[in-house]
């Protein structure tokens, strides 16, 4: 006998497919038990008909009853197979107790992290208007639309190629048509992406050493063999490079992560040699090229490669936003052609509109200004945080890698462990990071420096931070 | 001697570098060489001193020049190598020619295509509201500046997956905490995603065969084991199944693609005990389980499992746009942990404001409004196209699939075969599919169905294409 409650908010043909489906499942309603004729259950209930219907018809779908033509409806055997499903649940509802993702967060006064941007700097009314704009003119009307809500290019929206093609040339020096420009989703879909091009023929990556512990984690999550190759004062090592059997290097020529080595013109032709001579890649990673602010930005090694060897790396992520999650790749021809090739049936994951958006940014002429002023404002705080330091702790303390970027490598020259110092600025509530992090060959890492990031924080911030630093490490 | 515009557009000290450069390279000015003194410089170029000095500095910096302490600046050895690697240049600047991506579209007048969206049930009016006042919001001042210019957390914006737990468990039934919901960019990073999670465990997987050709260009992309499993009345064979080897599933069973068959609850059941034995997993691809026009959403097969088998996947590409790429999945606790182990170091690949403005709109009940407006506007595409094969065609063609998603398989009783009706089609202007192209096993394909999509067609050009169908193919 069903039981209907009419003032619940669960329609009654719902609720009578819940009663019936829990009849079944639990044996009450066993295999081959017919159901009740709609008209006589109809009559029972009271109920309409179509009420009815719409419960069984439900239930047939789902294969809970089977519809016998001139007889009605019969249960299907069910329960037997749930008994052996349910014998030995080893899942609990609730995961709050086990939740990994919420790691336990000590608050910090300051925190001189790298990753993350303080948004300050983000055009937020601008992107706003044209976000307005081209949804406006994303009417099903105009042209846009049909590009909005299709799966689009693999290598993403071409009118933003362009644009990027165009400013990279410009900028960099970099040389390839809009097609050669990949849109990504970051680094690391990035690299996902190349180590499917160079599947099979480029097998060991060559990785500085130290370096950009985001891109390790791609290529060591994929168990992609890789070789840390030390950085002396000019960039990577090339002799051991050369006598290594890897077949790709991942460099940041123009500003080294995280010493900030620039490295010099004969080195990059020698590693172009390298590559030539052995048909390998380059993977040039010019993550903060813009963020230059003594000198302009240096060309890229790409606008030196007459041989199709260097794949170029750009990202919006440290002058836009990360949390746009874009980035670019321009890929040498012959890589162009395999992407084309085997990522044809796939799509660009870089949503339309965002892409759209920053399209429109940059043919206004608004990306360049907004370089200028981002660049301006990142340098004065690299200037204040760099004089502090001076001011603060003179030859005790050595800057690397300044003049550039959101980042500092700070050495300690009086004896300090970067444990020690880790450990009593966050007694003092700040952040700091050890440097060590970013070495993947520990024996040769130095014990003596911090790897600062100053980004999220304010100039005032930057200053009151250092001084309780010093306090802290006195 | 350097001769300078001072009419350029290009400052006068990049005017000089690029001179001096270009000697440099060009072997004029040959190693070891000194460039005159800053003073003399100046002198003869009647110049400021720093204009010059910079046009140096950043010679050094680049490493073209070196500064001798006491003795200006020389040339270094850069002429020699940059013969070697420019000796056999085999890159041409423009590839114009050769540009794979602009495929040769023949015009249609009406397309039967899948894939796409129409756009005209985009909320777009929302969006863009919603999207201003996120932004207005997103001052640095408060909370949200610091979410959006963050590399966020691997798995996605909390407070979305949230309202997808709150959603997904109301409409699938589908039981998991906000935590377990990973919010991805497509269909295609999610396979990528399980693959890495199952790396070494589950190596071969099961694909329903016909299946979507999406998924399968993923699989293969990356050299995974795939063994195709035929589909009958009621869902994938269970007995190829059980006796291959396959420790993954990847199945649709809400709505098979492109068949539409819907799993009953024993196959189900069977699946998953399939399962439970095997230790294997199910990955259930629950891609437009919004749109059915008869009957309620089928319950997911998650929301039986009490074993932590089955990896739920779902998609806004088919009730909102294709063009956000953005989808999620809801992972098993063991996966889960993985997840966080696996890929702790990485960053969603959805952009953060995307992911906010889908919160307001899910949290705002509009998603579910939308939700009944647009399955509304579908229901009628569909019914008329229903109903005009019906009429035009009568017995000689089955509809497959209906009453759900966006697209039918139409098996013609008459002898046509599809390559027949596709080339027919064609000559009259409208782009059909063969339904071949969704087997792997074109044996066992049959010959005679068309695969359409009706999403980008309003009504009105469903009724011309099919009544031209009708006249080109008779």
């Amino acid at each position: 006998m069903l039981k209907l409650d009419a003032a619940s908010n669960m329609p009654l043909f719902q609720q009578i497919y819940c009663q019936i489906r829990a009849d079944i499942l639990s044996g009450a309603r066993p295999e081959g038990t017919r159901l009740p004729s709609l008209r006589a259950m109809s009559k029972e209930m009271q109920l309409g008909k179509n009420t009815i219907e719409s419960a069984y018809a439900q239930l047939a779908l789902e294969g809970y009853i089977a519809a016998i033509p001139g007889s009605g409806y019969k249960v299907n055997p069910i329960y037997g197979l749930l008994h052996q499903i349910e014998s030995n649940p080893t899942v609990a509802f609730s995961l709050s107790g086990n939740d990994h993702a919420q790691k336990v967060n000590q608050h910090y006064r300051y925190n001189f992290s790298y990753e993350n941007s303080d948004g300050s700097t983000f055009p937020n009314t601008i992107w706003r208007k044209l976000t307005s704009q081209i949804l406006t003119d994303d009417a099903p009307a105009s042209g846009y639309s049909t590009e909005m809500h299709s799966y689009g290019d693999a290598a993403g929206y071409l009118p933003l190629r362009h644009q990027l093609a165009s400013y990279l040339y410009r900028s960099r020096g970099v040389r390839c048509t809009a097609e050669q420009v990949v849109i990504c989703s970051g680094l690391q879909p990035s690299i996902m992406s190349i180590l499917r091009l160079l599947q099979g023929e480029c097998n060991i990556i060559a990785l500085e050493d130290p370096g950009y512990h985001g891109a390790r984690a791609v290529y060591e999550c994929f168990n992609t063999n890789t070789i840390a190759v030390p950085v002396n004062g000019d960039g990577l090592d090339l002799a051991v490079l050369v006598n290594s059997s890897a077949r790709v290097a991942h460099i940041a020529p123009s500003h080294q992560f995280p010493t900030g080595v620039v490295m010099p013109i004969s080195k990059r032709m020698e590693i172009l040699s390298w590559a030539i001579e052995n048909e390998s890649f380059i993977i040039e990673d010019d993550y903060d090229s813009e963020l230059r602010y003594s000198g302009r930005p240096i060309p890229s090694m790409q606008s030196i490669d007459t041989n199709g060897r260097v794949i170029y790396l750009g990202t919006f992520s440290k002058v836009l936003s990360p949390g746009l999650r874009m980035s670019y790749m321009v890929l040498p021809p012959l890589l162009y052609q395999r992407f084309c090739e085997i990522f044809s049936g796939f799509q660009c994951t870089v949503p339309w509109l965002e892409q759209a958006v920053l399209t429109r940014f940059m043919a206004n002429g608004l990306w360049e200004r907004h370089l200028r002023k981002i660049c301006l404002q990142k340098k004065k705080k690299h200037d204040v945080f760099v004089n502090t330091v001076n001011q603060l702790w003179g030859e005790r303390a050595i800057i690397h890698g300044h003049n550039a970027g959101l980042h500092i490598l700070l050495e300690f020259t009086d004896g300090a462990s970067e444990k020690e110092l880790v450990s009593k600025a966050a007694l003092s509530g700040i952040k700091v990071y050890p440097a060590s992090n970013l070495w993947k060959d520990k024996a040769l890492c130095p014990k003596n420096c911090l790897f600062m990031g100053y980004g999220m924080l304010s100039e005032s911030d930057i200053v009151s931070a250092l001084k309780v630093l010093k306090a802290a490490w006195c």
